[in-house]
């Protein structure tokens, strides 16, 4: 987990308490824009623009904006100067800039879009229209399309002169006069066939394509499995209007992942990069709240049997063992079935088999620790009634969490709800006013009290 | 979240009940290989063995292999004739016959590798070697080496005669006499330059490689950093030896994501592809028997204070918002930290400023619902040292759970265990057991009991 740039940035502080611009400007030269995203990070907004500066590249200026922190970026852009920005954008692939100007405030985007060159500002513009969590929204504009009559020769000519701002042309789309998308062929074809062989010759027919309105998820799903490097993205008359490449892809299943597992975890859209305590606090207090309410209720139930439990105080002391048991299950079937939903290998068609198959788990265990925690019990206070009621409500309620965990991510997915949304918060919440409502109840009842 | 499998599922069914082979063969041999995997886990082993014989193309077959689930591909194989089995293995790319012999028991896999042509064989034996997690156990040793005096034209001929089993070849490497990585080009360069331009005249010396015992993670975060769409792996020599694909970067990513789920929700290797209840059952009653263990202590720790309780039973009926509480803020920073380690956007360095930022809001949410939960004591008992006593326990046990859920998984990184392994049950049962203690100590105490 040791991370070199740790080195890195510790020489980077010492050069610039020392002012050393012209050893800097070596090292930041040298160093990839995904790294320096990294060190500068750790640095304050007037050393992250002192090293900005002395970047000479603006490519790099480019892919660092990309790379850098909501929260970092923010505050070095307020430090630049508008003209220099305006520069960096133009330099930038267009569904970068788009990316870098949704992240913005809307007046400072618009006076960016406003002094881009007008070919540049319309492209972004056009972007900045889809959604953002859509192909539309996370394509890019720059491929490389031809006609099918075209050779591999006179490809690779046109390679040569135009298509020199594409980032990653290693597909050739096949379009008609109207610009539909028809085929599809690759670097590798043009180079291993003779050079005056026509595309249609060679070209695949059956091309993979998406529709702009597609989520990106699906969009990610889809490239990820047929191993492709870019799809092609279409309008809804099938004309070609940009493509969405394997690297965007792989950010988009990490974000999706580190989404889910926050929402799971009731974090919201709380990241380890938000710097604020106070925006952090106010991310998780909504999550808590629903915990609490969940909380505040169990101890209405409680409330209600104080008279059993004033004669029987050992009652009490078995509420963490079945809430435990019960919630960890219960997380442990939840998060089973939201990640099998979000990778694709469980089908909200198999929602039947699925919670059957759960519940059975939850009643195989359910009744291993039922007998186990039952019989602690009895060795500890010597009332068969009593371990057997704790025995019970562990098997309760480890079977309804089962159940419970596994029946509502499902439920959600159909009526089209982010299952990891409302799962954590919800199932742990529900599973242990059920728990403690069960187990009072039965143990009220075998005890006759 | 609809799958458009389904219908083609219900047809293909159909078709095979009615025997109808001509029409099955022909949206088989439609269909894409990694559709074709969705397909067969919704069919007996019988009709997978009947549409299996009826695909065509033995590539095709080769990638189905691929695509399977684990239980699936093992049920399929065990039906398969062995020499059809070698034939496949031979037209697959080497790194993914490694891959799938290396799921087989190893007689099974013997076997298979006796009967493949030496050359073949010898190439996944090499591959079998490497640790399975490694960047050697994931690369493929097919790739594109070219010596630095070569001229793009002389490269684009041997692209058109040799290497046609490459699978991605947009990378060309440059190797010394003894095969040592001295540089890279594309595939783009190679067609964008004059043709009688050395590959030493406009090759990158500045390459990107990985070590063949890096970590498929580390290496996938390279990948994945650096935009790339293959990262050559290099011997100890710096002999490059294989390339490991972005395709490979995006399933280990995916992959990791699940395993850290599961694994954080003590669901251990439980995927939701297994069928079994028995197998499941088994994986998830280790994790649970460290929460009953915990449960169990929590329930002795109770049970000291039993005479407490006989004298107020209302004490009983806050254990589960107290425990509740702590145990969610727990699971939220553990979560946070678990991610942020994963996807490198946190460094084991930052440890004190990170668990710091989790005590503060661990504190300021303390505070908050201390004071609510505290409130709704008082209304209900209008007992005012009990309803210090709730406030305090929630306060207590909210930071201490921020503060446990935020080091446990630093402190475990810092000695290389995995943090999301331990994280889950771990921090939740311990979590569990401090606010049932805290919050009997400073009742008995303020309450005088």
């Amino acid at each position: 987990m040791s991370d070199p740039n740790t080195i890195l940035i510790e020489s980077i502080k010492r050069l610039l308490r020392r002012d050393a611009d012209i050893h800097l400007r070596k090292i930041i030269n040298k160093t990839h824009a995904a790294d320096l995203s990294v060190i500068f990070h750790s640095l304050s907004v007037t050393h992250q623009l002192r090293l900005f500066n002395l970047i000479g590249d603006i490519e790099k200026k480019g892919i660092l904006f990309s790379e850098l922190d909501q929260d970092d970026f923010q505050d070095l852009i307020g430090k630049l100067d508008l003209d220099d920005v305006v520069d960096i954008c133009e330099a930038m692939p267009t569904d970068d800039v788009a990316d870098i100007l949704g992240r913005l405030p809307e007046d400072l985007s618009d006076s960016i879009l406003q002094k881009m060159e007008k070919e540049d500002s319309e492209e972004v513009e056009g972007l900045l229209q889809f959604d953002d969590d859509s192909a539309g929204g996370i394509m890019t504009p720059e491929f490389v399309a031809l006609r099918e009559d075209t050779t591999a020769k006179e490809c690779i000519e046109s390679l040569q002169k135009e298509h020199l701002d594409v980032e990653m042309p290693f597909y050739l789309y096949i379009v008609d006069e109207y610009g539909h998308l028809t085929g599809v062929s690759s670097l590798r074809q043009l180079v291993v066939n003779p050079p005056n062989q026509k595309l249609k010759d060679f070209m695949t027919t059956d091309v993979i394509s998406v529709r702009t309105d597609m989520d990106q998820e699906e969009v990610a799903k889809i490239v990820a499995r047929y191993d492709i490097l870019a799809v092609p993205v279409v309008d809804s008359t099938n004309v070609l209007v940009g493509i969405v490449t394997v690297d965007d892809v792989i950010d988009i299943f990490r974000r999706e992942a580190t989404e889910d597992m926050l929402k799971m975890a009731g974090a919201g859209e709380e990241f380890v990069e938000t710097k604020s305590v106070i925006k952090s606090t106010r991310l998780r207090l909504p999550w808590l709240f629903a915990s609490c309410i969940g909380g505040i209720m169990a101890f209405f139930i409680i409330g209600n049997f104080e008279q059993s439990l004033s004669k029987i105080a050992a009652l009490a002391a078995f509420i963490p063992v079945i809430m435990g048991m019960g919630g960890n299950i219960g997380t442990q079937s939840s998060t089973i079935v939201v990640r099998g939903l979000a990778t694709g290998r469980l089908n909200i068609n198999d929602t039947w088999p699925l919670v059957i198959k759960e519940l059975s788990i939850g009643l195989i265990l359910g009744i291993v620790y039922g007998v186990l925690i039952g019989t602690v019990a009895q060795i500890k206070y010597d009332t068969l009634m009593l371990a057997c009621s704790v025995s019970l409500a562990v098997l309760c309620s480890m079977s309804v969490a089962a159940l419970v965990g596994s029946l509502v991510p499902m439920l959600l997915a159909r009526v089209n709800i982010d299952p990891a949304i409302a799962t954590g918060p919800f199932v742990t919440t529900s599973i242990d006013i059920i728990s403690v409502l069960f187990y009072f109840q039965i143990a009220t009842t075998l005890l006759g009290i």
